[in-house]
């Protein structure tokens, strides 16, 4: 956004309040959130999407959840915690920045030895924290990030991995931001993304707001940009990144494999808590939604009636397309991976 | 379609009649066209549209011109003809299909030596000539292309090159359609086809109705379904086939790198009427169309307002990353390129 201050989640004295990222661009509608539950129906219904603020939201579930709690005993609240937690995991299995904020949380709740007024005061603090660590990691990552291009590149992304998949400032967008506050000029090519279309609503809008140059594509022109040489580099972001793999937004594969074949530096950026170095791909969930997303857009038709629809909202690229990883700590190539210390590393 | 004799233009005494592909899944509207202009507006606002439909309808611009002009002279029909030629040739610069079936019929109109009578005759016969043709080709073609496929394959295709592309029968779509005669099921994985989405709106409708199975995919899943080892066939149809590459709906190269990166066989079906060995690739005019395309699902906008947009119609496939190309004379290797006689060489 123009003014680095806007945030895209925010809490205010037991309320969350977020944009409604379903209504972009047409509308700036806010969201305020209360419970536990009200988070986990915007998760659901995508108001609130993309991996890192994923994690801040569900961190924020929690907060909620503490602070207007009635409970008169710390098993009580803990318990309580237990059961909001338990329904946010529910919403959306792919993002793993999501588990990775429940996780944090519940760990200091078992730890603390406190009293039961504290209690909810510390998680309502640690769920600001995360919410702030997220900026610091973006622009870490932007400034790490930056240092991979130059002046008068042409940057592909996809999807929106922008301020609004973030707290502020976004992770591969953030990259571009720190481009041009060191005064590289690089410019954007956005990727639709259907069938939800965040690239055309939502990276398209950022863009434009914060004045940086950018031209959408329909995602099938992906090939046609790059080989007509129009693409220096591509910038993605991760909704987890397991040990042989990229797993992010339906498409990121299929763009993945163009620049593999153009010779096209293909890079990732994602903050630690994206990294789920524990598994495999094969033993990670890629959430399957609902077909009327492919068959209709807003309340429209556009697909013939009855026919049978896929519709998985992640793919997954082997590393062995990806150039490296930009994350808060610095710049990871395939050969870094072993040695690289992630949030949920055991 | 399920009955043979359903037929997507068909000339009926000085009318041509045609399905109004823009309205189709939800409504099936006909549309009766009684001069060249009524012609050029249906192919520029692709209520006719499909490389071998197209050439198909500027032949029937012709034959209605001619059928109904009130010229007395042999001379003034032939400039009237070469003026509704003129016309037609504005609408869409990349599917040869048009400019052949224009030029098949001046140039016997040129080399025409009866009366003035005779001639309007004779250039309603080439017409219907032309669209019998057609019909021909495509059964042709789909006899030689089933003999590529197997009961059980999964065959992905993009676009519309089917029964709605052509007269009747279908490209791609033929070949699908033979399959099943010959007792080969196969199944078809369509992708929507943006920004105009043919593959959700009519490939999906005409194998719905035919009864062969289809799923509908967006674009930006090929790679996915590649990379789980879903698609067994690619098989496309064409606009141009140039001396080095196939030019067909944007989105084809995409396929194509990824059939090649997964060892996936990559199909083209056309006419000799599609070849045009003349020019190569660089050579070709590709076609970009407005904005609003991509901007926009019928009247509803979907991207941020002022994003600046590419929409170009088609792209090109060099011939390395083709199988093979199925036309209505056999089967042709890139090594049998040098040696084919397509109706276009010189």
């Amino acid at each position: 956004m123009r003014s680095r201050s806007v945030r895209t989640i925010e809490w205010r004295n037991g309320v969350v309040v977020t944009i409604d990222q379903t209504k972009l661009p047409n509308e700036e509608a806010f969201v305020e959130m209360r419970s536990c539950e009200h988070v986990a129906e915007a998760i659901s219904t995508m108001k609130i999407r993309g991996a890192p603020l994923l994690g801040v939201a569900a961190a924020f579930a929690l907060a909620l959840t503490a602070y207007h709690s009635k409970a008169r005993q710390k098993e009580e609240l803990t318990d309580e915690l237990e059961s909001a937690a338990k329904i946010i995991r529910k919403t959306r299995p792919t993002a793993v920045n999501l588990f990775w904020a429940l996780d944090r949380i519940l760990v200091k709740v078992k730890g603390f030895s406190g009293e039961l007024k504290d209690l909810a005061a510390l998680v309502v603090e640690e769920a600001q924290k995360i919410a702030e660590e997220d900026v610091d990691a973006n622009r870490s990552m932007g400034k790490y990030g930056a240092e991979l291009f130059v002046d008068g590149d042409v940057v592909l992304t996809h999807c929106n991995a922008g301020a609004l998949a973030t707290v502020a400032y976004g992770t591969a967008l953030g990259v571009i931001r720190a481009c041009w506050e060191q005064g590289k000029k690089v410019r954007v090519i956005a990727t639709e993304t259907r069938p939800k279309l965040q690239g055309a609503r939502l990276t398209a809008y950022e863009l434009k707001r914060d004045g940086i140059p950018v031209t959408l594509i329909t995602d099938n022109m992906v090939g046609y940009v790059m080989h007509r040489g129009m693409v220096d580099k591509v910038i993605v972001g991760a909704d987890r990144i397991v040990q042989d793999a990229v797993i992010n937004k339906i498409g990121t594969f299929t763009i993945a494999v163009l620049a593999k074949e153009h010779g096209v530096p293909f890079y990732v950026a994602a903050p630690r808590s994206t990294f789920d170095l524990t598994i495999k791909s094969s033993e990670a969930a890629i959430e399957e939604r609902e077909s009327e997303e492919v068959t209709h857009i807003g309340s429209q038709r556009i697909a013939a009636e009855g026919v049978e629809v896929l519709n998985p909202a992640f793919d997954v690229t082997p590393l062995d397309y990806v150039t490296a990883v930009i994350c808060e700590n610095g710049i990871l190539y395939k050969e870094d991976f072993r040695k690289f210390k992630p949030c949920h590393s055991k």
